[in-house]
């Protein structure tokens, strides 16, 4: 099944315990991509500013990516981000945003992609993920993401996209937020009431939690000390678990759960390094070996 | 393997969002004896004041539970405690403790349970569990537990204690305050240079970490909504699991990830009704059963 991809691209300054990077590429459809392209070939859509350096591309030189949908917008500058990471690194604290190019227009869904079944709305505001959405023809899954912003300042922009789609995946104080209910097995009970009967909450260090129609499952992340930058985390974990989702072709409670433990092995690897370079390491035969060692690990007997 | 504990038995008042008990039977060795005791026979340690009603001893009745070690001192009262869980009840706040006969000399473990093999010092001053664990001869794998006031108060006493056992369990936030750590996954690192090759990290909801020897290992925690007090939920993980690793007799870490999964199981009981009640209703087919759901939750394909 063709995915397709929404979100931001951009250009990432993070500081961490363990030290700094400097203007790196980020944004959410780029980690996206790049795990999800592992399993699956993807269809990103994005713009970046004429400032956004050429030489960014080459990450996704070799991988199965369609670029057709990157813009790259004249007199526009690109999406920037300056995080830091503290304690526990379980949360990233914004020092600064500028949101240039992510202020303007969306970017066009190619004619050529208009026809993807499976369509992953990385973190927007939720009219323009609408508006995104409303431009491919007969999508068969459709998966967003959303954040504490819009749960507080556009709730019914929101709920309107949360009825348009199959599945959200959020994280944990996110669907506390979302629901105002603090047991985190009655908020995703209480999210799938609002539309998706799909809902992934990530907790994550501690894994996440799965509601696919009746059924509740949980599974930890992959244990790794080696935290050197967690941002993307979430990201890969998507594209991880769509890019499998797209190649079953099915969407079913074990197709989700098998697709859960390609995207918690994708996470794995994006947080080993500072910006792409973790899942940029992660080849074909590395996330094989992961994932063989992530199913021991779950074998109980 | 013969299974020895040593903990408290006490009279609980616990208020929750759901309700509230008065005056019920608790204790961490009450809540690990009945866990345990669903997978191999168990000898009891403990001391109770001659106010302790009879009738508690009813939810022993027709288990594997020697009782040959509870003492019933004269003159002296039961410990009780008081506590509150609100929230996401991942965190009990103490209303009321009333130490009473546990602040006292400690129970003398019977000379029949002396050559006792497996041996749970359940959480109380340090000093007091190298005391007990004393009286047994030659025990082959002794797990101790601990709580933030020994951290805290008695961290001297605690590490010659942590010098002298197998494995230690305790919370993630006793796991930080003892290591001064902050990502669980080097504060389990540290522990284990503190002598025990076997460190179990409790995370409520989100499950535990496992570190056996070289070997590091998450599960998550069975997913129930129906949270009803959380009371004994992490005296009931270590029952199911010790239960476990003395019916086997072997301590590696396929063992131990075997046996976390029965104590995971174990606590899921136990937090679904007040006092013992939940344990209760675990019959050896209700175990069993929600045993297989577990597992087939972790396989992901």
């Amino acid at each position: 099944m063709s995915l397709l991809v929404t979100g931001s691209i951009g250009i990432d300054t993070i500081q961490t315990p363990t030290g700094q990077a400097s203007d790196v590429l980020g944004g959410s459809a780029v980690y996206f991509s790049l795990a999800a392209s592992l399993l699956s070939p993807v269809r990103l859509v994005g713009v970046v500013g004429d400032d956004f350096p050429k030489e960014f591309l080459n990450v996704f030189a070799g991988r199965p990516i369609d670029l057709r949908g990157l813009e790259t917008r004249k007199g526009s500058k690109t999406f920037r981000w300056h995080g830091r990471y503290v304690g526990d690194m379980n949360e990233a604290e914004t020092l600064r945003t500028d949101l240039n190019v992510l202020g303007e227009r969306a970017p066009k869904v190619p004619a050529a992609f208009g026809d993807s079944k499976v369509v992953f709305l990385a973190n927007t505001h939720p009219a323009l993920q609408r508006e995104l959405l409303a431009q491919v023809a007969r999508p068969e899954f459709i998966v967003c993401d959303t954040m504490n912003l819009w749960i507080r300042t556009t709730r019914q922009e929101l709920c309107q996209t949360l009825a348009a789609v199959d599945g959200v995946v959020l994280n944990d104080a996110e669907a506390r937020l979302l629901t105002e209910e603090s047991l985190l097995l009655r908020a995703g009970r209480r999210i799938q009431k609002m539309g998706p009967k799909f809902v992934l909450i990530k907790k994550g260090e501690h894994g996440c939690v799965m509601f696919v129609g009746e059924t509740v499952w949980a599974l930890p992340a992959f244990p790794t000390a080696d935290v050197v930058d967690p941002t993307g985390a979430g990201d890969s974990f998507a594209g991880g678990m769509m890019g499998y989702l797209a190649s079953l072709g099915r969407y079913d409670a074990q197709a989700v759960k098998a697709a859960v433990a390609r995207g918690t092995v994708a996470a794995s690897f994006a947080i080993e390094a500072f910006s792409l370079e973790g899942l940029r390491r992660a080849t074909a035969e590395a996330f094989e070996a992961r994932l063989k060692q992530y199913r021991c690990m779950l074998a109980t007997e």
